[in-house]
């Protein structure tokens, strides 16, 4: 199994983080630990770890993302890494050279780990197929494929506020149909063992064979909440708010804008969790983003941990 | 008074730098100081002291300016910081996120300092007021505001050379309408006791009530020159230049520009200060900008020094 | 005669790399033989010398060029160098600063190394001549003038694979006219004692008075390949590739493109070299490029190593 599985080695051991799909739960429950060593680290008055020192860290983005580059940087520097960026939209692309070109010279200069961002989803596999055995790959988001970083900073989220994934009720509220974290966070809870995750939102944002993934699906936001120990929100993006899927964004809020009314129908002590960044007023209510049961700000300081995580893991499996 | 300024801690420690305005002349003194042993740092074979080891400082810069961010970049880098540079201008803004947002996030990061440049007046003190205790924020120029680094190493140069603030008498010449600068230095000189701060410009250039700010009110150069110790000409910007205030460039040559002849009437031992970039042959003359009374480049050396500073004190007061 | 030469001090030491025209054989084999260990640290587990501890490289790129910014910039890392990128195209120049003003206010912040990208000629040579004694400037390209690393990283590649410089023949292939990689490695060439230099290319891409640099001129490609030991193609350039210098890239791969059937014309373990980006279809077939006698990639590998070859000599004759 781990033969066809471009993400694991020949022994099972992590080679390169592309998509939450196919990672067994050991893998990711060793993701889970190591980051929770990470978050002391950064809490530390010296928040810099040796383990990466000396390794080169490209962070390749074929599209732009400041945030999550800042995220991906600041992780690899604490490791003591060497870390460069290429903001590849505009450079040898436009000089007509091959994307496979661009990372085979890159690979030259003995880089040791990609951190990509695509537009297009599989990129990075594309990528992670044609770099040698001392190379790995990181997926920072491609197409609407995967984003699997943020897939394990939720679940890290969720296990610190919620310590035992095996009798949750999650619902993930808003645009399905083109998240790339929705993805790799339905792959991670259901590995994980969470009974039941629900997805809820217009049809018009539902991918139409969203069952399969194991989840329920609910149109109307208050059924979709009643109950549930974990509201996970989706950002949805500024070119779907007005046109053909939605009618506009005030409209999109009253009907499926996280309000303290409609948090109030899940458990007392749901926790309530939004990728950023954040539409306040679109997708959620100021009074949730900043009230009591937003951990919203805890998932990015997790997301240090859990990126730094993964890379000491790939530094380790060379 | 203390519980009043948002820059100062309970015990009346820098907590950050946003403005001169209201720092004691102890505060001053003591950056004046500690900057003078990192001028000694630079000099070194090894230009880098471990103060800020393990340290994340976040370059915000939501208008672009590349030679103030290197100015912090290599300071903070000499510190052994962590130094990532976010141009805010083109990531998450544009996405819909608020400034807090955008700083709550990084933040979450584990931040230790934010060094923030912004077109508009009172954002960065707006950012100090919403960050945690364990935060730092540098205004690294604010609108027409201020700009309290570039008013601390002009004091630096100063005392460098004069070493007495209290017998000086000080020029400072151009537009004091749209410069940041000015006030700053207005601040310190007064704080620090120069007995005689001179503005010099045209009526068009000159802030209606600057006499308030305990300055003595020039329109003409010759006069406002004669028997200075010091002469801190202020750039002139591009978009000023022809328009409603000035007929021309070379018209406020004529009348404003610092030439040989001028200068001549200031004390001879008077030095010349200039924030850059210059625009010579607008605001002042090659020959006075390259002469032996320039003391503009030193500026640039004591600016690193003074940033050194002010990020190690703040470093040490978390 | 090293009096004459802004490259090198009063005892022959390297200065500055601007040109590979007027180094002398031992500083080229010195540049080579440095880089021959460094090769191996890029090799090891971590990739990282303390040569440079506390020196601050700024990459000065007047105009952009990510992936030569990103050797040196890896480069400078891995020899433990604070590291500060400027694009400059989009910063103080555009505010009216000259660029000896720019350079000189970098240098005041003792700065200790400048890498120069600059779209004109000569430009790294008018730094050079006015930075103080302790600064040290690279050329990364300027105009159609230099590109001296480029070169040198030839001229190790080829000594990898071939050994002795002094019974090869090598030959240049492409567009020789707008080249600024040719003139160096035909300098190199020559100076390290290769006995016969060809350039290859059509009449409209061949200065009209190359003889005078010591090469032997082919417009045809079977006859100027026949025989020799090394192939190095050159980029066309996109904006070259149709207009009035050639009438397309089809037709020019036609007559100069590296094919399988053009390269066996080539003494049999010939080698096959590209400075990259390539054009694949346009100046080499991919079956060249990824075949057994490309060096393409060892190029790249070989180039970090030299850069930081460079750096480390510049940096020991302060």
């Amino acid at each position: 199994m781990a033969a066809h599985n471009p993400q694991l080695g020949p022994d099972g051991e992590l080679r390169h983080l592309l998509s939450i799909e196919g990672l067994p739960r050991a893998t990711l429950m060793q993701i889970l630990d190591t980051a929770r060593s990470f978050v002391s680290v950064t809490e530390r008055e010296i928040k810099k770890v040796p383990l990466l020192r000396g390794k080169s860290v490209f962070n390749l983005f074929f599209e732009s993302s400041t945030r999550t580059r800042t995220t991906f940087e600041i992780a690899a520097k604490r490791l003591s890494a060497d870390v460069v960026n290429l903001n590849i939209a505009t450079s040898s692309q436009s000089k007509g050279e091959t994307l496979l070109d661009t990372v085979a010279n890159l690979s030259a200069m003995h880089a040791d780990m990609f951190v990509v961002r695509h537009a297009s989803s599989g990129a990075p596999h594309l990528i992670a197929r044609h770099v040698g055995p001392e190379i790995h790959v990181i997926n920072a988001g491609d197409g609407r494929h995967a984003h699997p970083t943020q897939g394990l900073l939720d679940v890290y989220t969720i296990r610190h506020y919620k310590t035992d994934f095996t009798d949750l009720t999650v619902a993930i509220v808003g645009d399905l149909l083109h998240s790339r974290v929705a993805r790799s966070e339905i792959h991670a809870l259901t590995t994980l063992g969470v009974p039941e995750v629900r997805v809820v939102g217009p049809r018009t944002l539902m991918p139409p064979d969203i069952e399969k993934l194991g989840v329920r699906v609910f149109h109307d936001m208050r059924e979709g909440l009643r109950g549930v120990d974990v509201v996970m929100m989706l950002r949805l993006q500024n070119e779907r708010m007005s046109g053909a899927l939605l009618p506009s964004s005030q409209e999109y809020f009253r009907s499926y804008g996280l309000t303290p009314a409609r948090l109030a129908l899940a458990k007392p002590d749901a926790i309530v969790m939004h990728p950023g960044p954040m539409n306040r007023g679109v997708e959620i209510d100021s009074a949730v983003a900043d009230g009591p049961q937003s951990v919203i700000l805890p998932q990015v300081t997790f997301g240090i941990a859990v990126r730094m995580a993964v890379m000491a893991i790939l530094a380790g499996n060379g």
